[in-house]
């Protein structure tokens, strides 16, 4: 089932796609959504992220590719990225003042079903609900410099997320892509991951209750280069489908 | 103004605390609340984090006696708490299993009124809607060799926040202090910050838009100890009150 959030007439919906279509729902998907019996073309809304999560869980160094000569962690490096950073399919990224050096990472990102504290490796698959792509946009020079990640990760417009919410799919082996004005740039399989699902999961929900709809980044394969304003970045998961974002002009600061 | 959040006979309310009692409100503090003209006795509700922030932004070494031989950043350290871990006034506090080195951080916290963004200097009052006090519990054995500071101040209940909300204080000059069974820990005023409020709303606001009830912890003084298990951990910021909680029991983690 390949679920999405839109926005169509003024109104804010979820709905799963059918095609070229869109039934639309009404209620969340996490609780109890029923069909309204309304069918909207897909390319007549306005996609939004596919869920409002309170926690934004992210993973780092989780692909060998990615991590190069560094050492393996011996449990998985994990960051918060911000509700507020989190963006639509299709709305631009923009470069706060002074961010010169700004990366894609597409990633497989995780949607939890139900609330999920201690949970048991083996049980993880009952608490994710789906799966969907996101862009773990990363200022480097900012993420090698300040004390934490904060804006590095974390500026507005850093958490591309979407085009849908993908149930029944094998999230242990899927491709990953990210694509810069069309150009492959990453490519990797989730069977590279590191740390794999049950496992990032397993050890997240140890120190913290993660809520339906809230989301987990689990990590960039491979190396990633700088963005420029007018750039076009695609991140793709397979099953998933294009989250597709232009990069805009920068941003001033007020003084 | 003093505010509090409260829940009573299964419902949770704004109110205005005058003396003893609460005026109860009718809606939410930061859009439109109104009295409902009910009084309770402030003893008969239990008080809970006085607002419900979608993001929690902290600053991190910002007092020298915090600091010690580290050099001075040139700009604020940010980082970001996660909204699951902010916990009410007399709550418990509870380590995640392989916690063993869990400190206390006597904090002021700001509160955000209104949408913030590329906050100018001398503006940064108007966004401010209030104050309030928190606790930055902090692993720091996590906190030095995990890769980002995730669970070593994200864990569940690892950020209580409160009592109160209060409004028309000297943010710039108040003191804040920790109390651990008693006895004092840490007492130091808030003229004493490497980075003044102006200045961290200022900045945060370049990178990241808050939004209403959003909070920001400033920065703990002094040096701080492990707590253990019956622990009480007390915060008081001058004018605000007192934010206490005890430390629970051990919590066992999933296999």
């Amino acid at each position: 089932m390949k679920y999405v959030r839109f926005s169509a007439a003024g109104n804010t919906s979820y709905g799963i796609v059918d095609g070229d279509s869109i039934q639309e729902l009404r209620g969340n998907i996490f609780e109890k959504a029923v069909p309204t019996g309304k069918t909207l073309p897909l390319a007549g809304v306005q996609l939004l992220a596919p869920c409002e999560p309170a926690n934004v869980v992210a993973v780092g160094q989780n692909y060998k590719s990615h991590l190069g000569d560094r050492p393996q962690r011996p449990y998985p490096g994990l960051f918060w990225k911000p509700k507020s950073c989190i963006t639509d399919p299709g709305v631009e990224i923009v470069f706060p003042e002074g961010a010169s050096n700004v990366h894609y990472e597409a990633e497989l990102v995780l949607v939890i079903g139900k609330t999920a504290r201690n949970v048991a490796r083996e049980d993880v698959p009952q608490y994710i609900f789906g799966i969907t792509a996101g862009n773990d946009v990363s200022e480097r020079d900012w993420q090698k410099n300040d004390l934490q990640w904060f804006r590095a990760k974390g500026s507005d417009t850093f958490g591309p997320v979407g085009p849908a919410i993908v149930t029944g799919l094998d999230y242990n082996n899927l491709l990953v892509e990210s694509r810069l004005n069309g150009e492959v740039r990453q490519s990797q399989r989730t069977t590279d991951l590191l740390f794999d699902i049950a496992t990032i999961v397993n050890y997240v929900t140890q120190f913290v209750t993660l809520q339906p709809g809230d989301i987990i980044f689990t990590g960039t394969p491979g190396q990633t280069k700088a963005m420029a304003p007018g750039d076009i970045i695609e991140v793709e998961v397979e099953g998933v489908g294009v989250l597709r974002n232009r990069i805009a002009e920068a941003r001033a600061a007020a003084r």
